[in-house]
């Protein structure tokens, strides 16, 4: 198989391996307790006094396994770190984890609260559990099982705890500007998110980016009767739809000019691993409840490694009980542009203006005044939100097939290799920063409820985490 | 000019007029005092006690001018009927108004009560002012008037007052079957609405219809994260955009097969009627904040002749401050079909129906189960509301004829033709049952605010009304 070519020969079994599995079958309980702590204490982003107690506590977390602990502060939350160095390092990693959490609406979920842990059947529910708490458990356990083995990590470790993931990340290219040495490294590996729904060990070597917009067609100043004037006056509902058929069509297929400019082909090695991915399409489009995929698209990886052009939302007037028969004044779409590599976000949101305005429509920024209004018929509106940029590591870079061949080795299978993960992470402006390659390794379960209410952790995925995380740390 | 030649020649001013305007003149204080009384018993439709409060005392208002009254009971509402007979009448003519009136939200008025008339300037304010209580009390003004002057109407009279025309007159055509014989007439005479934006003496021969639907194109089950499977699940608001556009293309012409069936083009009476409307273009563009009307119907009174489809609505998942990065699980549009007499609802419903299956939907009635989303890659629903047709009574009727040319002379004028409303009035199916023509008379200004707060009338249009239907009565 190409991808395996391309990545290196299998490997045998590490002998460290059975010490380590041993070592964790034999602590599940400090392992599970220590994370049960951990989730204990509130981490919302918003909450600043919880968020330092979270990253007091994390600090010491490191400091038990040896690392020179400290807080890096930012003019928002503080980013915990942590340096852990060994003779004879084969390189630098940089350990991406976050400890912020989603917002929780505590009524919504099965237990009383969301930062009391509890355990039901083999998972531990809990904000965080999953995203992202538990990766830095393994982590440090990974820290631990070796140290049992009598064995150190391979490389000099450096973790950066994010305390603002799930608020944009906004502290840590900043950062950079004030702790550039610290954070230096040879390869980023970023342990945050689920595995392939298949449960097979996983990498990530990119993610897409991400750029939204609201798109708003104007009609008359105010909703007007549409009977009394039905058929005169332009109607801003049905020209915001005739702008977004001709943006995309039947297939799937953005018709914007130059949307997919400068985006090659797959070589054949990027295809042989984009075929390798065992995605189930049958329970996937009986999961989502649809027949068939996009037709432009009919896989999953495929489809992943394109830009998108998503309506995320409509509105104009009202629809249901408060509907009423009128000419609305304007209309709205909420889009979202999933961008790769070759399409940034400034560049994608330029191709739609330009698209739009051939369209004959004249874009303004606000709200379109009297005068505007008497000289255009087509009138819209862009606002952009805050973009994301994509970021992709070959799987070809040196750090990133060793990290593979090293979780290849010692979790006796070939990894997933996902080329490019379709969601956005927001740290890719942080990875571009910095300058050097980074991959995912996700590895809680799929079905975590990631961001929802009972968000939950498999207890199986914590205790694999520590296996996975301590083949990186002896890659 | 071929109007006027289609509807007669110019009268003389009757005799009787001056005397009317006379009257008028030296009666505005109780005829003001009339209505005043009138506007102060809330006449919501769904407020049965003061509904009967209004229904008794407009019975007395009939009684008092040697109306023979009762209440007709309905399911609903008492319908309120009145008979004048006089000798030697040249025809009956049956009087529709209506004594409800919208809802209201008092806090959203500038005087405390909307059941409080107040006057300010040269207009009252009130609840069903204009909309629909003063023709009522301009037509027993009327009644007065002609007997101040001894005279009395050249036609018997027989009055209908509506108690639920708000809501969407449910009575009406059930009313038939008990008191068909109460409601036989030659012509009926609709007051109510308001007059053209010129101030001219209005008639108008029809009115459009309209039918609504909510037209739902189903996604996945839920939401489905829009970077994960972006470019993989179809997204139906994307899909939604397509087949509104696939209805109505840029002009503002209707795609759907059949839409415009059985529509002649307009004869050149119907053309000079049509272009005899001044509306004073300019000044709508201007009030609407639109550069430019539909291509395809530049001129109003034209566009009006056409059945619409309008998207009065649209939703999917949340714009703005609740967005989210998803492919929704539905997008919905909000529709209102505007009709002529060639259209009827029913068979533009199909029309509709069928395009959309056209387009290769798969038409539900309710949420699609698992079996049919496993079938059909796209999957759509239409529910469909009430639906009200159109009427048209031809402007060479013999009796609409007499009515023109009889508020002609009156007014000293050309009164505006309209060929039909664009609007809709909920009493089509009983013109429509009842079987002879029917024309509206509105006198009301323009701008009244109708269904809003702060609905007003001016006293002049109240007093000039009463000579309008002195003219109809003396026809």
């Amino acid at each position: 198989m190409l991808l395996l070519e391309a990545l290196g020969f299998a490997q045998a079994r590490p002998e460290w391996v059975a010490k380590v599995r041993s070592w964790v079958t034999a602590n599940q309980q400090p392992i599970v307790t220590e994370l049960v702590e951990l989730l204990s204490i509130p981490n919302v982003a918003a909450d600043r006094v919880n968020i330092r107690r979270n990253a007091e506590h994390l600090r010491g977390m490191l400091q038990k396994r040896g690392f020179t602990a400290e807080l890096l502060e930012t003019a928002g939350n503080p980013l915990v770190y942590g340096e852990l160095k060994v003779p004879d390092a084969k390189r630098t990693l940089l350990l991406y984890f976050h400890y912020d959490g989603q917002p929780v609406d505590a009524k919504r979920w099965q237990q009383p609260d969301p930062f009391k842990p509890e355990t039901r059947g083999d998972r531990i529910y809990a904000r965080s559990a999953s995203d992202d708490k538990s990766p830095i458990v393994a982590m440090l356990s990974a820290i631990d099982a070796l140290k049992a083995a009598g064995l150190q990590p391979t490389s000099n470790v450096r973790v950066i705890l994010d305390g603002e993931e799930e608020a944009g990340s906004p502290s840590l290219v900043p950062a950079i500007g004030r702790y550039r040495e610290k954070l230096n490294a040879d390869l980023m590996v970023i342990l945050d998110g689920p595995e392939h729904s298949s449960g097979r060990p996983t990498i990530a070597y990119g993610a897409r980016g991400i750029a939204t917009v609201d798109l708003t067609v104007f009609g008359p100043k105010t909703g007007v009767h549409s009977g009394n004037y039905g058929n005169w006056v332009p109607n801003p509902a049905q020209r915001l739809a005739l702008l977004l058929a001709s943006m995309k069509d039947e297939q799937g297929r953005v018709l914007i000019e130059g949307f997919y400019d400068g985006i090659a082909p797959l070589t054949p090695q990027e295809r042989a691993m984009v075929n390798a991915v065992p995605d189930d399409r049958a329970s996937m489009l009986r999961t989502f409840g649809i027949a068939s995929p996009e037709a432009a698209y009919t896989e999953l990886q495929v489809a992943l490694q394109a830009p998108t052009l998503n309506v995320r939302g409509l509105s104009s007037a009202f629809v249901g009980e408060g509907a009423r028969t009128i000419i609305p004044d304007s209309a709205t779409a909420a889009i979202d542009i999933r961008l790769v590599r070759e399409t940034p976000s400034d560049a994608m949101v330029e191709k739609l203006r330009a698209h739009i305005r051939r369209q004959g429509y004249h874009l303004v920024d606000g709200a379109p005044d009297d005068a505007t209004r008497a000289k255009y018929s087509k009138i819209a509106r862009v606002a952009v939100g805050r973009g994301t940029n994509a970021f992709r590591t070959s799987p070809a870079d040196p750090q990133a097939r060793a990290l593979a061949a090293a979780l290849r080795a010692a979790m006796e299978g070939e990894p997933i290799h996902l080329r490019i993960l379709g969601g956005t992470v927001p740290i890719a402006p942080f990875i571009q920063a910095l300058g050097f390659p980074a991959v995912l390794l996700p590895t809680v379960n799929f079905d975590n409820n990631q961001h929802e209410e009972n968000e939950n952790l498999r207890l199986s995925n914590l205790f694999e985490a520590v296996v996975k995380i301590a083949a990186i740390l002896r890659m």
